[in-house]
């Protein structure tokens, strides 16, 4: 049921008066019916919303993989940039981004939120609407979570669950030196996007990759299933400081060619004249939620193969080497500062001594 | 570590300089540090914090029990009125109390914060020690979460897991005509400690219930185990609102006895004067955190007997009717009015027509 649709109920219509209600007028049970009856049951969901607590049934020999996000009005979202549907659904996409990370299949996740109680129950119809959608995609079931009312600002707290079978589980922490990296998709999309929103434009294909970004639950769970990947995590931090998270889990280092760094059409369009801000928003600018990997050398035939197979680009973009650190390297080898933005000669020339 | 301590760090006194570090200064890779390495594995933690996801294992044919429970500054708490080590327990509190209502056993929780960079890295250090000393006493493990800014007041998100057999789980919707109505300890006291922390007083029994609240986690699960609740739920709304929960689910009513709703002595000695808001402030008030339950009377001797052995004290408090609703009745038989705080001698007539 669309609650903003024109309907008539006990012979009323309901648009006009439905539209104007806020959270303080349907009060929280209300709110938590509303949306109990746009969630349907789901594999293994035993019990649903409205008990204590939800019960559910996994795999046998599965692990249960869990993990929380939580986005905050002002920090995470801003509400004059985005809009209720399309917030739902990225507030689920983190979440089954960090699922299929560890290359899982989601199941089920539960929602808290934190209202403001002049809030429209419009706005959260469209918002649990817009993460419903999500989760239909990717056969994820809502199954409990708590509503509550907020002094100041909405907050969204998600928890998804996932399973996978113990051995085929990838961490950040399997890289080994040689092995080769790997990133899906095009990275700085969704950073442009931010700041395309800032300054005004309203659509096209960076700020989509922003507002609704889309998490790589079949390719993370396809590369575990085959067992290529020995170690994973998907960027949101950004390619620097996401690569970092996997070689200081792996004790280990990453030398990135810059020139691999997949961008896209548009995104390469944007910066056409300034390609030292082009490198510092891709490897920095986060929010990309495409899956960073590594694979060992011997298997560079195969990983390229099962991405063809799933019809998703893959680009590989260095190596890993048993120096710490992640070093951006130019086509002349130069070093790439990340955090100025620029190539560094003389850490260059250090590095050559 | 307690980071407020005496300690020598590469030849420097700690303490002061880290009393007065803020989150901004420390970090969210910090306080994630600094929070991990709090947290030691647990039972069936196959991954714990610091990847995507956590991985976790459970019993083979066992049901995953999941919940989870927001708590905002301004709303639900006032730090000018608790303290941060009992925020962290109670936090978490409120979530094992759901997984107890179930009848489960809980096993591992994961911590979403938003926090202001202003907050001292002291205030979350205790906090995650009082939050980790309930987790302890009750073997659950801290597995993951998220920790970010937020611009305005604190908002702590905990997701409880625990595991129960299905055929054990306890639910809302079992109660049956003829049934007996059980609650596990004293209720009312929670409201009042809240209304004397706001009077400015600082200890006591009652404040202490309303501070750091204790989830009645081996009593679910002791009658679970015993198969003896064909309902349950725990009180966090109030007596009244939480009988509801069960009437409703189970599409039965209640009749309650005012007289054997269990009181402390402290809350008697409060109200001695005031009856009718003794009454209202045990029915309505909420926080209680006890197990409230049914039992077929045949089972009434087996219920009294396990509480016995488990040193918990529980009351038989009314019976399942068909009738919808909850009514409460004083001992000449008058319906006593939860909203108003007071007997309502023509509802009764209504009644006993």
């Amino acid at each position: 049921m669309h609650i903003g649709s024109n309907r008539t109920d006990n012979g009323r219509i309901m648009t006009g008066e439905r539209r104007t209600k806020t959270l303080r007028e349907a009060g929280e049970f209300g709110i938590i019916r509303m949306i109990a009856e746009k969630s349907a049951g789901g594999d293994g969901v035993v019990i649903g919303i409205g008990d204590d607590a939800a019960a559910l049934r996994f795999e046998a020999g599965s692990l249960v993989l869990s993990t929380s996000d939580m986005l905050v009005e002002g920090i995470h979202f801003d509400l004059s940039l985005t809009d209720p549907f399309r917030l739902g659904r990225k507030s689920l996409a983190v979440n089954l981004s960090d699922i299929a990370a560890m290359g899982g299949r989601p199941l089920s996740f539960l929602l808290s939120l934190a209202v403001p109680a002049s809030c429209p129950v419009d706005f959260l119809d469209e918002f649990t609407s817009g993460m419903l959608s999500l989760a239909g995609e990717h056969g994820a079931t809502l199954v409990g979570g708590d509503t509550c009312a907020s002094p100041r600002g909405l907050v969204i707290s998600v928890t998804a669950f996932g399973e996978q079978v113990s051995d085929r589980i990838v961490q950040r922490c399997g890289a080994r030196v040689g092995d080769l990296i790997f990133v899906t998709g095009t990275l700085g999309d969704s950073a442009l996007g931010l700041e395309l929103l800032r300054r005004g434009e309203k659509a096209g294909y960076p700020i989509d990759r922003h507002l609704d970004p889309r998490p790589r639950v079949r390719q993370g769970r396809a590369l575990a299933d085959a067992g290529l990947a020995t170690s994973m995590i998907d960027i949101s931090d950004g390619l620097a400081a996401d690569m970092g998270h996997i070689t200081d889990g792996s004790s280990v280092g990453a030398n990135l060619y810059l020139e691999k760094i997949p961008l896209s059409r548009s995104y390469r369009e944007h910066y056409r004249t300034m390609p030292e801000d082009m490198y510092r928003t891709a490897l920095t600018g986060g929010e990309d939620y495409e899956l960073l990997f590594t694979a060992p050398s011997s298997r560079r035939e195969a990983v390229l193969s099962l991405f063809s197979e799933i019809y998703t680009p893959v680009t590989e973009i260095g190596s890993i080497i048993p120096e710490p650190g992640v070093h951006f390297l130019s086509p002349d080898g130069a070093s790439f500062d990340v955090e100025r933005g620029g190539y560094d000669h003389f850490l260059n020339r250090q590095g050559a001594d």
